[in-house]
C-alpha cells in the first residue's frame, strides 16, 4: 500500500556495495527499507545504536547516518501526492468500494499509546489536526472531528472546518454523534487494530440504536489511499540493564505465568508496547519521549513469550537479553498465532480497556475463550521494586541539581524581561543534558509565561512565544528519562513582584499539595478518594482545577503509566507501595496566569502502623518559591512542612551543586518563620 | 401454598353478622384473611386507619382490634409443624421434587428492602438467622450461611452450623463459593422475583464458571414446605397530603412521562415501593419504620400509572388520591400485565440494580426491549421540593427539642449509675411522641453503654444491656419518622470524665464532621470525593472506622435512601441540591468504646459563586458533647464552626423547651475559647 520513501540510487548502491564487502548482504530495496524505517524514529534514546543494526564498521558509519539524516528530513505527514483538502473525497471513494456509509478515525494506533508513529497519524494526514486526542467520523454527507476542551482553539487553525465539523466532547461524544446522525441499515466501517474492545462494543451500541451497524474493515481506507505513509519506525530495541531493572526478565516471566495459571489462563495477548518492556527489560526507540518499540507479545502459562516485532529492530545484545524463552517472530505472524491458540480452545487473557477489538474478534473466531481482565504486567509494573524505588530517587537528585542550577540562572537572567519562553526551556534541557545519564526528555517541555501558564497543556512555538516580564508568573512542567528513572517536576515562580491575589491562589495550591504529600491513608484506598483533599483549599473559595491530581510514572518508560491516578474519575485501583504518582494541583486563571506545584511521590507502608496504612514519600528535589508563599494561610503543620521539605532540598542538593548555585539555593530554602 | 392464620370461628362468625347488618358482606374466609393480612403489618403509622379497611362503624371497632389482636400476637416466624432442625432436609426434598441440585435463599423479598414483612423472612425460617443482611446456598450435600462482619458472632447463636456453614463475607462471597463448590452439569434454582437482574449476571457467571447453571424455579420450593406461612400484610394505605409532598401526584406522574419519552422509552417497571409512594403520594404500613405500602407499579409514557397492590389496602382517602389516571390492578396480574407490553414490542426501563431478574426475564420472553437504567424516581425524590425542605427543618426542630430534652434528663439521671441502655432508649422515644406527630421510630434505637457502644449496629436487649457507668462513653443513635421529615441523629456522650485519649478521638471524629460539614465542592461532585475529608484526622493517626460517612435520608420514607450517599464505595451519582445525607463519622475501639456524631445535611447551592458550587446545611439541631473536646486539637476555624453551630442550636431550641432544660442547653452550647 505505502511506497517505501527511497534515497537517490547511487548513494544507496554505494552502501549497499560497501556493506557486501563487509560481509553483510542486502538488495537496494532492503537496505532502503530498513534506513527509511531507522528514519521513520525519532532521533533517539539510543544514540548511534540504530547503526548496529546495519553495521558497526566505522568505515560505514559517516554514509550510514547521512542516508538516514537525508531520509528523516523528509516530511513524511504532510506531504502527498493528495493534497489535504481532497483527502476526504479520497478516502470517500475508498470506503464507497469497501462498500461502507462511513469510516471511524481515531488518533489512536494499535498500542493506544501517547504517542503515535508517523505511519499511524491518520488522522493528522486526513484533518490536519495534530493534538493528542481526538477522533474524527466520516460519513457520506458529512463528517465531524471529536476534541476536548484543551483544543477547540487548536482545531479551527488546523483544520477545514466546512469539511470537518468540530464537536466538543463535552457536549458532543462520538456515541450520541452516531445515534443521532445514522439512519437505519447504514453500515460504518472501522479499522479492527485501531480501537479497544471496550470502545466498539460502546460505539456499536450507539450505532444500534440507530439501527445501523459497525463493521470491521480488512484493510484500512486510509493507508489505501495514504500514497506517502511513511515507514513503521525502526527504532532499536536494547537490554533495560539488570542494575536498572532490578528483577531479571526470567523472573518476571514466571511470575507473570503464575498468575495466568491461577486465573485459570492458558495465554495473554499485551498489546501495550510499555507492558513488554517492562516484562522483556528491553527498551526501544519508536516513538518520541518513551523508550518503548512498538510490539506485540503472547504470555504463555508455561512462561514462554512470543514477542512480535519488526525482526530488524533486534539487537544483537537485545537478542542475547531475551535468551531462547522468548521467540521473535514478524508482527505479521501474530494473526496465525491467535488462530492457534484458537485451535487449541485456549483461554486467552485480554485487557478489553486497551487491547484491539479485533485480537478479541480474531481469538473467539478461531474457537479461544477470552478472559477480559486488567493487563496483568499494570500492577507489578506500577509497584516498583527495591531497585527501582534507590533508580528513582538517584535520578531526581540529578534532575533536582539541573532544574535548581536552572531556577538561580533563571533569577539572574529574568532581570530586565528579555528572556523567552523556548530560550528559558533550552536552558533547562541543556542543563538536565550536562550529566550524561539523561536519555531524552519525559514530555515537550510546558513553559508558559504569564497568560501562557494558564492553558494546561501549553507548548511554546516560535508564534505563541512569550517573555517572562516582571509582575507575572512562569509555569514549568518538564521531566527527563535517566535509565534508572524518569522524572517529572512542576514550578511555578514569581517574575518580579506578584499580586496578593497570585499568593492567595499559590498558597492554597500549595496548601492543597501539602494535604496529598502528608496524607495517610488505609489499604486499599484509591487516588479518587484522595482526590478532593488537593482541591478543598481552592473549593472553600469557589475555585477548581479541571485536570487529574496525580499520574502514575514509569521507571524509564512512559511518565504517565497507570493504572493508578488521583483524580475525579472514580477508580477501582487501591494505591500500593511502590507505586508512583504525581502530586499536582494548580489554578488557572485564563489571560492571567497559571499556577501548578509538581512533584511525584511514592507510595510506601507508614512507618507507626504495622502496615495498615499508607503513605506517600516526596521524590522531586526542588525549591518550591518563597515568593509566592502567603504565611498567614497556612497552619503551623503546613509551615512546617514546607519548611522541612525545603530543609530536605538543600541537604540533598547543595553539596552537588556550583557555589554559586548554592547560595541561591541557602535563599530559596530558608526557613519562613 | 400457605394456610391462612385463622381466629376461632365463633368469634369471626360473629364479626361477619355485625359487618353484615352494617351493610359490608364477607365470608368467614373472606374476613378471616383480611384480619390475617392486617395483623402482619407492624402496629402502625396511621394508628386505626387499618380499621378503614373494614368498616369504621363505632359498633364494630372493639371487636375487630381483640380479633386483629389476637392474630397479630401469633408468633408466625418461628413456630411451624417442621422443626428448624428438619427444614433444611424438607427443603431438600422439594429441591429434588423440582429437578434442582441446590437452591439460594436471600433475606430479599421482591421489593429488595431493607425491612421483610414475615412473610418473606424465609432466610429466618430456614436458618434461624435474623440479620438485616445475608443469604444463605443450599446443595445436595453441603449448605452455607453467607454473612458480613456484623453478624459474625450473631449467627453462630442463632444457626446450627453444622447444617450451614458461615461464610464471611470478606473472605468468601456466595459467588466464588459457587464456583468452588460446584460440579459441571449441576442446576441450582432461585426464585426469580427475590434477586436482581445484576445479582443473576453475577451468580449466574459464577455457576457457569464451574460448568453448573443457575435455573429460575415457578414456585419457591420453601413457600411450598413452609406451613404456617403467613400472609402478606395489610397496611392501609393513606395519602401523602401536598402540604407534607409538596408536589401533586399528578405532576410528577407527567414530569416522570416525559424522562420516559425522552429515553424513548414506553413505560418503567417500579419496583421498590418507596419509588411508587414517592411518585403518588402515598403512604403505608407493611413494614416496621418506613411508612411504604408493598406494591409495584407501571408508569406508562402517556403519564398513566398500573399500581399492582392488594385492593384491600387502598382506603378510600387513598382511591380518591390516586385519581383515574391511577389504575389498581391485584399483584397477581402483574405478569399478565409485562406479557401486554411485550405484545406491543414496548421498550421498558428497569433499574437492573434492584428489578427482580424475573420482571426482565417476562418482558423480554414475551417481545418487549429492556433498557437498563436507574429508577426514574431515584433522582427526583432524592432532591426534596421547598415543601419537603422546609419541611424536614421543622421536623428537625421538633426532634431537636425531644432530644436536648433528654439529654437534659440524662445528666441528672446517669448519677449513681444505675440507668440502663433500653431505659434511656425507652425515655428517648416517650420525648419523640410527646408532640404528638411522631409517627414511629425512623429505625430501632441504638443505645450503646461502654463497649456495647463500640458494636456498629448494636441493638440494646434484656439480655445485653448495660449500665451507663462513670468514665464510660454513651453512644445513642436514633431517628423518627414524622409526616414532614424523617431524622437521624447519634450524639455520644461522656458519663463521668471521659480519658484523655477518649477526648483526642472524640474530637478527630468531630474535626472530620466539621470538615464535611464546611465543605464546599463544585457541581458534579459525588460523596465518594468527599469521603476522605472526615476521615483524614484519623486516617492521620493510623485509625478508621468500618462504615460509610453518610447515606442519604427520605422525606417521611426511609432513613435510608439512595442513589447519593458518601463513602469509600466508588459512586457516580453527584450531590444535587435539595439532597439529604448524613454526616457521621466514628471511630470504635472494641471492647472499650464507641464514637459518632452524626447530623442530617442538606446539600444547597453556595452563596458566594454563581451556582457552580454546592456545600452543606446543617440540618439537625442537638448540642455536641463539650466534655469530650480537646480544644487544643482544634484549629481555629474548627472551633469557630462548633461555637456558631452551639450558638444556632440555642437560639432554635432555647425558646421551645421547659426552664430546666433550657437551662442545662445554655451550659450544653457554651462558647468554647
Amino acid at each position: 500500500m505505502s511506497t517505501p520513501a527511497s534515497t537517490p540510487d547511487d548513494s544507496l548502491g554505494h552502501l549497499v556495495r560497501l556493506l557486501g564487502q563487509n560481509g553483510r548482504s542486502y538488495s537496494s530495496q532492503e537496505l532502503g527499507d530498513l534506513l527509511a524505517g531507522i528514519a521513520a524514529a525519532p532521533e533517539g534514546f539510543e544514540g548511534p545504536a540504530w547503526l548496529e543494526l546495519v553495521s558497526t564498521d566505522p568505515v560505514l558509519r559517516q554514509a550510514l547516518v547521512t542516508a538516514r539524516n537525508e531520509l528523516a528530513n523528509n516530511d513524511h505527514g504532510v506531504i502527498d501526492v493528495i493534497p489535504p483538502g481532497e483527502r476526504a473525497t479520497a478516502l470517500r471513494k475508498e470506503l464507497a468500494r469497501q462498500g461502507v456509509d462511513g469510516f471511524l478515525v481515531p488518533r489512536a494506533d494499535e498500542h493506544q499509546g501517547e504517542y503515535v508513529p508517523l505511519r499511524a497519524q491518520r488522522l493528522a494526514w486526513l484533518t490536519g489536526f495534530t493534538g493528542s486526542a481526538g477522533m474524527a467520523i466520516v460519513l457520506d454527507d458529512r463528517a465531524a472531528i471529536f476534541i476536548d476542551g484543551r483544543y477547540t482553539l487548536q482545531v479551527t487553525h488546523q483544520v477545514d472546518t466546512e469539511l470537518f465539523e468540530p464537536q466538543p466532547l463535552a457536549t458532543m461524544s462520538p456515541d450520541k454523534y452516531l445515534t443521532e446522525n445514522l439512519s437505519p441499515s447504514k453500515r460504518i466501517g472501522f479499522d479492527p487494530w485501531l480501537h479497544s474492545i471496550n470502545e466498539i462494543e460502546r460505539l456499536g451500541a450507539a450505532c444500534a440504536k440507530a439501527g445501523a451497524e459497525l463493521v470491521p474493515l480488512e484493510a484500512n481506507p486510509i493507508d489505501m489511499v495514504w500514497h506517502n505513509q511513511p515507514p513503521a519506525p525502526l527504532g532499536p530495541v536494547v537490554p533495560h540493564d539488570i542494575q536498572y531493572a532490578g528483577v531479571a526478565a526470567e523472573t518476571k516471566r514466571e511470575q507473570l505465568a503464575a498468575t495466568l495459571r491461577a486465573s485459570q489462563a492458558d495465554a495473554a495477548v499485551l498489546t501495550l508496547p510499555e507492558s513488554i518492556a517492562w516484562l522483556l527489560n528491553l527498551r526501544g526507540n519508536d516513538v518520541p519521549h518513551v523508550p518503548l518499540p512498538l510490539s506485540f507479545a503472547i504470555v504463555n502459562a508455561g512462561a514462554t513469550v512470543d514477542l512480535f516485532i519488526d525482526p530488524r529492530k533486534m539487537t544483537e545484545a537485545a537478542l542475547r537479553q531475551i535468551g531462547n524463552k522468548v521467540t521473535v517472530h514478524p508482527q505479521a505472524t501474530l494473526g496465525a498465532q491467535l488462530d492457534r491458540l484458537g485451535a487449541l480452545s485456549s483461554t486467552v487473557l485480554l485487557d478489553p480497556a486497551t487491547a484491539p477489538w479485533g485480537i478479541a474478534a480474531r481469538l473467539q473466531a478461531s474457537g479461544a475463550r477470552v478472559l477480559r481482565d486488567m493487563d496483568p504486567t499494570a500492577l507489578p509494573k506500577a509497584c516498583k521494586n527495591k531497585v527501582e524505588i534507590a533508580g528513582t530517587q538517584r535520578a531526581h537528585r540529578r534532575d533536582g541539581v539541573a532544574l535548581t542550577k536552572f531556577l538561580a540562572w533563571l533569577e539572574r537572567m529574568v532581570v530586565g524581561g528579555r528572556l523567552n519562553e523556548i530560550e528559558a526551556s533550552d536552558m533547562l534541557e541543556a542543563l538536565r543534558r550536562e550529566n550524561g545519564l539523561c536519555r531524552d526528555l519525559s514530555f515537550d517541555t510546558i513553559s508558559g509565561a504569564g497568560a501562557n501558564g494558564a492553558i494546561v497543556h501549553y507548548r511554546a512555538t516560535e508564534s505563541s512565544k512569550a517573555l517572562l516580564r516582571a509582575g507575572s508568573l512562569y509555569l514549568l512542567d518538564s521531566g527527563a528519562q535517566y535509565p534508572d528513572g524518569t522524572t517529572d517536576v512542576t514550578r511555578t515562580i514569581a517574575i518580579g513582584q506578584p499580586s496578593a491575589e497570585m499568593r492567595d491562589r499559590f498558597t492554597r495550591v500549595l496548601k492543597g499539595h501539602i494535604a496529598l504529600a502528608t496524607a495517610r491513608f488505609p489499604v486499599g484506598t484509591t487516588g479518587s478518594q484522595l482526590d478532593a483533599l488537593a482541591r478543598r483549599p481552592l473549593w472553600q473559595i469557589g475555585l477548581d482545577y479541571e485536570h487529574g491530581t496525580g499520574h502514575g510514572v514509569g521507571s524509564y518508560l512512559s511518565v504517565h503509566e497507570g493504572p493508578q491516578r488521583i483524580s475525579k474519575m472514580a477508580s477501582t485501583v487501591a494505591l500500593r507501595p511502590g507505586m508512583i504518582v504525581s502530586n499536582e494541583p494548580g489554578y488557572y486563571k485564563t489571560g492571567a496566569y497559571g499556577i501548578r506545584i509538581e512533584n511525584l511521590v511514592l507510595v510506601r507502608e507508614a512507618k507507626t502502623d504495622g502496615g495498615k496504612f499508607l503513605e506517600f514519600e516526596t521524590l522531586t528535589l526542588a525549591p518550591i518559591d518563597r515568593n509566592l508563599v502567603e504565611p498567614s494561610l497556612l497552619t503551623q503543620d503546613e509551615l512546617a512542612w514546607l519548611n522541612a521539605y525545603h530543609a530536605r532540598v538543600l541537604r540533598k542538593l547543595g553539596p552537588r551543586v556550583d557555589a554559586q548555585t548554592k547560595a541561591w539555593l541557602e535563599q530559596a530554602t530558608a526557613t519562613i518563620a
